[in-house]
C-alpha cells in the first residue's frame, strides 16, 4: 500500500539571503518523496545520470523510499540553479540543464502498478498522463503543474488533469489556468475541469482547499528562520498526499471527508515549513515524526478561537 | 460603558473596477464607529464642516452613536479621493483636502472622559495622545497609524503608542515601524515599544495577533464580491475593539485571555469583510448582528480541521 511519486530528481544550485550552495540534491520527486515518507511507504519513478552520488541514493533509501523506478542512464543529472530575492518571494533562474531529464520516459516497475496512491510531480503533462495510464486504477491521483505547462501545453494539461482527484497549484497558477482573478471563482472553474479537489498554496500566507461542497483555509506557519524556500511546495504536496495515504483514504468508498482534507492541508503546511528551515533537503536528515506532529498541534493552537 | 472613537469624518470620492462614486460619507471615525456600534455603545469625537449633510448625521445616529463630540465648524468637511488598481490591492490618492480637519483639536465632552474603552483612529499621533490624556484612565486603549506618521512623526508616534494596550497596523507598516522584514521579529520589536498586543491586518490574506505569550492567525474571508475596500481596516478595528468592549474586557482584572483576543480578531475580520461588499458605508444600512454572527460561524467552519 504505497504512494507512487513521479518527478525530477536533480542537483540544484541555490542562493538566498542566508547563503549559497553550488550543488545539492533537489528536484520535485526528491522533495515530495522525502516529505511523504514520514506518513506512508513511497516508490519513486525518476531518472538520474552517471554523476548521481551514492550518498544521495542512500539518503532516499534511509527514508525507506523504494528506488526500483529510479533509472540511471548515461549522461548528467538534471541541474537547476537560481537566486532568491531579498524577501524570498521571488526567484530568478540562472541555469537549467535538463541533461538526462530531457528524454525522460517514465516506465513503472510491475510492483508499482497496483499501488493505490499516485502523486504526479511537476513534469510535462503528457508524461504525467502516461504514468497514470500505466497504473491499474489508483484510488487517488493528484499532481502539480506550473505556468509553463499552463501557457504552452494547455490542451495536453487539460486532458491530463481531467482524470485527477486533486490538483495542487499556487495563486498565480490558479488565476492563469482559470483566466479569473477572483480566487473563489478561479477555484470553481478549475473544479469544473475535472479535479474533485483543488489546493492553492499561498506561501507565507498559508493554503486553501476547495471542493464541490465548500472550502478550507489555513494561515501560514510563522517560521523562526526561512533559509531556503526551494522545494516547499513539493514538500507540501508530499505531506498532503502522504497523510491521505496513511489514513487509507478511498474516495470510491466515500472516505474523503472535509475534516480529513483540512488535516491533510495542515500536514502539507507543516512539511513545507520544515523544508524552508535549512538549505535543500538538509532538514530531512534529522526531522522526526514527533516534530511533525508537534508542529501540527502548534497549528491547532495558533488558529484556535 | 461606551467606546470612545476619535478620527476623521469625511467625504470620499472612490473609483474601483466595480464603479465610481464622486462623494460619499467616509473617514476612519465613521467606519470604526459604525462597525463597533454592532457590539457596544459608541461616542465619537470628530470635526465636520457646514456642508456635512443631515442624512449622514442621521445614519450615525440611527446606529445609536453618540454625536455630542462631533464638532461642526465653519468651512468644508475633509475630502479624500482615490482610485484602486484592477486587483484592488493598491490605490492612488487623487485628492486630499483637509479643510476643517487641518485644525482639528479634539475636545472630549465630560461624559466621554469616564468611559472605559478608547479607540484612536489614524490621525496625527500628538492628537491621539492628547485625547488619551483627556480620558480618566481608560481600561483599554488601542489605535491605528500609517506610514506617513511612522516616517515623519516617529518620535511623537513612539511616545504615543507607548501607552496603548494594542496597535492595529498592516504588514508593511509593521515592517516600517520595526525596521525588520521578518513579521514575527517585527512584531516582537513593536511589542517592546509598549503595546501589549499587536494586530497585523493582511487584507485578503487575513490577520495575525501577537502578544507576549504567543500569536494567533486567521485566513481572510473569501468574499463573493469585493466592490470597495475603503474603510475595511477601520471596520476591522471597530469590530475588534467593539467585541472586547461588549465582553467587558478589563486587562487590569486579568480579563484579556488569548481565546478572547482571537475571537476579537475574527469579529474584526467579519466586519472588514462586510465593509468591502458595497461602496462606502452602504453595507451598514442593512447589516444585522445576526448576519455578523452567522459569518463568525462561517469562519469557524472553514478553518476547522
Amino acid at each position: 500500500m504505497s504512494l507512487v511519486v513521479v518527478g525530477s530528481v536533480a542537483y540544484d544550485g541555490v542562493e538566498t539571503p542566508h547563503g549559497k550552495v553550488d550543488r545539492m540534491l533537489g528536484g520535485a520527486c526528491t522533495y515530495i518523496s522525502l516529505s511523504a515518507s514520514y506518513f506512508t511507504p513511497v516508490k519513486i519513478v525518476a531518472v538520474v545520470g552517471e554523476d548521481f552520488a551514492s550518498e544521495d541514493t542512500e539518503l532516499l533509501a534511509s527514508r525507506g523510499i523504494d528506488l526500483a523506478g529510479l533509472e540511471r542512464v548515461p549522461g548528467k543529472t538534471f541541474f537547476w540553479a537560481g537566486v532568491y530575492s531579498q524577501d524570498m518571494n521571488d526567484r530568478t533562474t540562472l541555469q537549467t540543464d535538463l541533461n538526462v531529464f530531457a528524454t525522460f520516459d517514465p516506465k513503472l516497475p510491475e510492483a508499482y502498478k497496483e499501488q493505490p496512491y499516485l502523486l504526479l510531480g511537476n513534469i510535462q503533462p503528457g508524461l504525467q498522463h502516461n504514468v497514470r495510464q500505466q497504473m491499474k486504477g489508483p484510488r487517488l491521483t493528484g499532481g502539480d503543474t506550473m505556468n509553463y505547462w499552463i501557457n504552452d501545453f494547455r490542451g495536453e494539461l487539460l486532458e491530463t488533469i481531467r482524470h485527477w482527484d486533486f490538483l495542487l497549484i499556487n495563486d498565480s497558477e490558479a488565476r492563469l489556468l482559470s483566466g479569473l482573478n477572483h480566487i473563489g471563482q478561479a477555484a470553481k472553474k478549475i473544479l469544473e475541469m475535472g479535479p474533485k479537489v483543488l489546493i492553492i498554496k499561498r506561501g507565507e500566507y498559508g493554503a486553501m482547499l476547495f471542493h464541490r461542497a465548500g472550502h478550507f483555509a489555513i494561515p501560514g506557519y510563522l517560521l523562526e528562520q526561512l533559509r531556503d524556500p526551494t522545494g516547499a511546495g513539493d514538500c507540501f504536496a508530499g505531506g498532503f498526499m502522504g497523510y491521505l495515504a496513511e489514513q487509507g483514504v478511498d474516495p470510491s468508498a466515500g472516505k474523503l471527508d472535509a475534516r480529513l482534507l483540512g488535516r491533510a492541508v495542515v500536514y502539507g503546511s507543516v512539511m513545507g515549513s520544515f523544508c524552508c528551515e535549512e538549505f535543500g533537503v538538509e532538514r530531512f536528515r534529522t526531522l522526526s515524526r514527533q516534530e511533525i506532529d508537534r508542529r501540527f498541534e502548534e497549528f491547532r493552537h495558533f488558529t484556535a478561537f
